[in-house]
């Protein structure tokens, strides 16, 4: 949250209210994605809700619900309740609701990941529950406040990246072995490595941080072969809690077999489905074409290969069964898998417009270090 | 999860069904607390559902379920189904009930935050939803496993402050800005650095990490300055889950005033809290008299000021309505603040034994870097 955002426009809200003869929108949580998209908060330790009805949101926070950072709700547009966290957030829920003279039998929308206990407090107060995904699909579309903290985050990605390789590129081989600064080199030792890059440029989570090799297990840490990929795949969350995606495939001292022909494929994948994004385009057919492409080099899908919206959640819509609108941020991930010589893989965020799509941010799918 | 974990006993969630007469246990996320405990997996993009009936655990996943880490459900003990990701959750549980048999009418135990689509997809199918606290309850106390990777994560917080704590002993003051590597000293900076070295111990979440200056806002980096508390607050994630929760104070070149005396009254505070914690002891009573003693030199609390558990949430049962028990993890975090001043606050993680209390790890508290 900083001062040059924008505040968030709730008409989308009011339209879906219009639209089903509802009264209230209604959310609760800690740290899901659509109610950090409304309130614009990280993560909190309590919960709270989030209420809006005749034009106005409010959040449901007790007193202790910022004390993680108090000067987080002053930066909210809408009006702030403050209550004992004695009481569940659903009975704030209703009593704001009841305060803003939403009465019993009115229909109030709700997200289905709503909490079921929630969801027993406004039934139980005579409101009809009626679930709505208009969240979801709405922050689908990124504003330019959002593409900016998409691409700070993916170049932080970007980083980590940039230091996998040249990590990489000064190992040594001993043996069939890589070593770095004088030890040998595993999957876990490399995972930290990047994860501290990612840190140092403001990257606060990195759970989704992977490194595999070959066909090795992946969370199981082990010493870095030459001759062998090493997909290094960085899913990083900024601290505005945008999402990055960017995967790299390197193998040190290829010999020019598979992974050779396997890169050429998803690398050939990836330009398909670059090629592809546009508005109007159907994400499984931008799917079904990459696959399709890699194929053609005798080469079968792999399982995570996938094309999916990425903003507030890893995975967000718009999804598989959705057509590309600009403003859409896509993550595309081609990649291919061998029983014998593990995965290659590549992953780009790109950014539906007028005209086709834009890379977020780029960066060299070279395989050698 | 690693081969050294032990299987978990859901003989609880066999007792609690029970006491309830009710025929199965269900949750369903992709990140929750409660629903981690059950599955020991980690985040997964997709949701997924826990049944528990007749004894037996399962996980109903998707087949792109676990495609993020593919090794990860062969560690579950239970039963694993993998159905299409095009059924929602809340109809494979129901699927999945049931094939074990569990009919029409009967009550199915749920958590509170169950999402509110499984619980209808679940209603509409006859069964009687009643909500249970005891996963949360359960994990409350922690296993010996447990205690080893809150101990791993809290050592790499421990790390994280004598980063922090390095710099600015390294900091040299000009015109009363602290520099450090030539350039001046912000908060922001100084996060970045402290994140970096938790994320190098194997830390994979740092969006807890606080530095607060003084009475600047927490949000907005700014300038470190000599003579102003710089509170250098963690609640790091490890990779299994697990968060740490360490809170030091740091004033460099102190004039000795006001930040000495309400050094010693938090030091103070902590000694307190750390002697009256032990089994039986309510939280409460633990919060009010280190609150007590820092009151006896003048210090009001501040509305950080908490005891609560931690383990796989930042906060968890026990909480302040509750008494500690032998295996409880609990954070004491005394702090007093001061409308000038800002804050001087110190958190520490203490496990609770048959005799009192354990810190789980040593770290000074000196306000001196």
């Amino acid at each position: 949250v900083t001062a040059d955002e924008p505040p968030l426009d709730y008409g989308f809200l009011a339209d879906a209210l219009d639209a089903a003869d509802a009264r209230a929108f209604v959310h609760v949580g800690d740290a899901d994605a659509d109610l950090r998209y409304l309130s614009r908060l990280p993560d909190t330790i309590d919960e709270y809700g989030f209420v809006y009805t005749d034009g106005e949101a409010t959040l449901c926070t007790s007193s202790d619900a910022d004390c993680d950072d108090g000067s987080v709700v002053e930066t909210f547009s809408g009006q702030v309740r403050r209550e004992s966290p004695d009481d569940p957030v659903g009975t704030r829920v209703v009593a704001a609701l009841a305060d803003y003279g939403v009465s019993e039998g009115a229909t109030v929308l709700v997200p289905r990941q709503l909490p079921h206990d929630a969801a027993v407090y406004l039934e139980s107060a005579g409101y009809d529950l009626a679930s709505t995904p208009v969240v979801g699909e709405t922050r689908a579309v990124k504003s330019e406040w959002e593409l900016d903290r998409l691409r700070a985050v993916q170049r932080a990605a970007a980083r980590g990246v940039e230091r996998a390789r040249s990590i990489l590129a000064d190992a040594d081989v001993r043996a069939g072995t890589l070593h770095w600064q004088d030890a040998p080199l595993s999957t876990e030792r490399l995972r930290r490595q990047v994860n501290a890059t990612l840190a140092a440029e403001g990257v606060v989570d990195v759970t989704a941080t992977r490194i595999r090799h070959g066909t090795d297990p992946a969370r199981t840490p082990v010493k870095l072969s030459s001759g062998t990929p090493v997909v290094v795949s960085l899913a990083p969350r900024g601290r505005h809690g945008y999402y990055g995606t960017l995967t790299r495939t390197f193998v040190v001292d290829s010999d020019g077999g598979w992974e050779r022909r396997a890169h050429v494929g998803v690398e050939s994948a990836r330009r398909v489905a670059l090629a592809e994004l546009e508005p109007g385009a159907s994400l499984r057919w931008v799917h079904s074409e990459a696959v399709a492409e890699a194929s053609s080099f005798g080469l079968p899908a792999s399982d995570g290969d996938r094309v999916s919206g990425v903003g507030l959640a890893r995975r967000e819509a718009p999804s598989l069964a959705d057509d590309a609108a600009v403003g859409h941020v896509v993550a595309l991930e081609p990649s291919v898998t061998d029983d014998d010589h593990g995965s290659v893989a590549l992953a780009d965020l790109a950014v539906v417009t007028e005209d086709g799509c834009d890379l977020l941010v780029e960066c060299s799918t070279s395989l050698v270090p």
